[in-house]
């Protein structure tokens, strides 16, 4: 079963956070288990101070490699854990390295990093892997905690209701998903293709493969250009230029 | 000043996690606002249902276009908003879209993804961006719209108590940021550099620069290939390979 051990400023904020809608339903079924330590708890003197000037300046501050040390060590049995730091001079996470972390390692321990990081010397200390969520700077680590997390969680067995959903979307097949239409069948003088109401299964699942491929085509040609293209697949890029081209002429 | 709207169906949840630390004080402050819209506000019939099957199958479920499309009328003078959509099919969000979303609009409104996303309608109703936070699948947009909020919450001036800070990260020279030390001087006996605390000023800009270069040369040589490399950055470079070289052979 899946245990996650935050490290964190933020205890009450990030466990609200969390633990809602699904993932709240998961953990009163017990399917995983979070818990939460308050990184001040593990500050000196009076103010339970975590963090202080860098060395040969004034500017930023940042967390003692002593108190993260002394956090971590705290967790019962961390030395058979994984240990995660979120810091923007990690390595990109990706679904590849999500699944990885999920299928090697059970039990995580995930630091939110404050301020302009943690002093070095951590890493020489304790066998930290360093992961960024993207290519863009957010206020701490807890957003970035929560982010590593939810990818993990819902890939615990039972957490989504309905299994098949985990492995059907974007990011999984290399491509991005299909687009979507529900209820009602008209809204705003737009209706939703008729084809998805037809009952035509073969003709169904080619609308749906074309909008996935319209879709990385218009949005991410990085992750089609990736991607190994069957021939049917570039007969249906083709319709799509085709028929893109043909709607630009019309206008 | 910022002005962000979201709309969310965990209103509380969203509101407790952005509002803190900083952000908080800094909203106490009037440095920017924030406002939440429930979705289930503009759902139908007693139970205020926002979602529903896909046409052609029962698999997943679909935010309907017109639930989304009454929320976002609802928020007054939407029309001169921005209007973000967190969802895997978007564009991947970078400190570049970032600062410029920032720069050109300060009103601007954040939908939460849920299920299977929204019905694909709403993309011919409204001016909808899709930003996606990421290459892996999250539990529901509401992680990706904390994300996104804060990326552009800290470029407010005045959020961030020290405002040089905001160019000089990570992401903003284009190179991962230099390894940081601070307080004790010697930690489970390592010693913080000595040059860091030498006074020496150019020898220690160079340290800085040299541990940047191989932080990004170790963990993101995508980042340094799109680089423009200086002259002395390439020394630099040769430096740090031929140190690793060394430290390798003396293992």
């Amino acid at each position: 079963m899946l245990s996650l051990h935050f490290l964190t400023c933020f205890k009450q904020e990030l466990e609200g956070f969390i633990a809602k809608g699904i993932f709240k339903q998961a953990l009163e079924k017990g399917l995983f288990r979070i818990t939460f330590h308050d990184l001040r708890d593990f500050g000196f003197g009076k103010h339970n101070k975590i963090d202080d000037y860098p060395f040969s300046n004034k500017k930023g501050m940042i967390l003692g490699a002593d108190v993260v040390y002394n956090a971590v060590t705290s967790i019962e049995d961390y030395e058979n854990m994984r240990i995660i730091y979120t810091c923007p001079k990690g390595v990109v996470l990706n679904q590849t390295l999500s699944t990885e972390l999920y299928q090697c390692q059970k039990e995580i321990i995930i630091i939110s990093g404050y301020y302009e990081g943690i002093d070095e010397r951590i890493f020489e200390l304790l066998p930290i892997e360093q992961i960024s969520i993207g290519d863009y700077i957010i206020n701490n680590g807890d957003s970035a905690a929560v982010v590593i997390a939810e990818t993990l969680i819902r890939q615990q067995p039972g957490v989504l209701g309905n299994e098949a959903c985990i492995a059907d979307e974007s990011h999984f097949t290399g491509l991005l998903g299909e687009s979507h239409f529900t209820q009602p069948v008209t809204v705003n003088n737009i209706e939703a293709p008729a084809i998805l109401r037809s009952g035509n299964h073969k003709a169904i699942q080619k609308y749906k493969e074309k909008t996935a491929l319209k879709n990385t085509l218009v949005n991410r040609l990085d992750l089609l250009a990736k991607s190994k293209i069957t021939s049917n697949q570039k007969q249906l890029i083709t319709e799509i230029l085709n028929e893109m081209v043909v709607k630009h002429n019309d206008k």
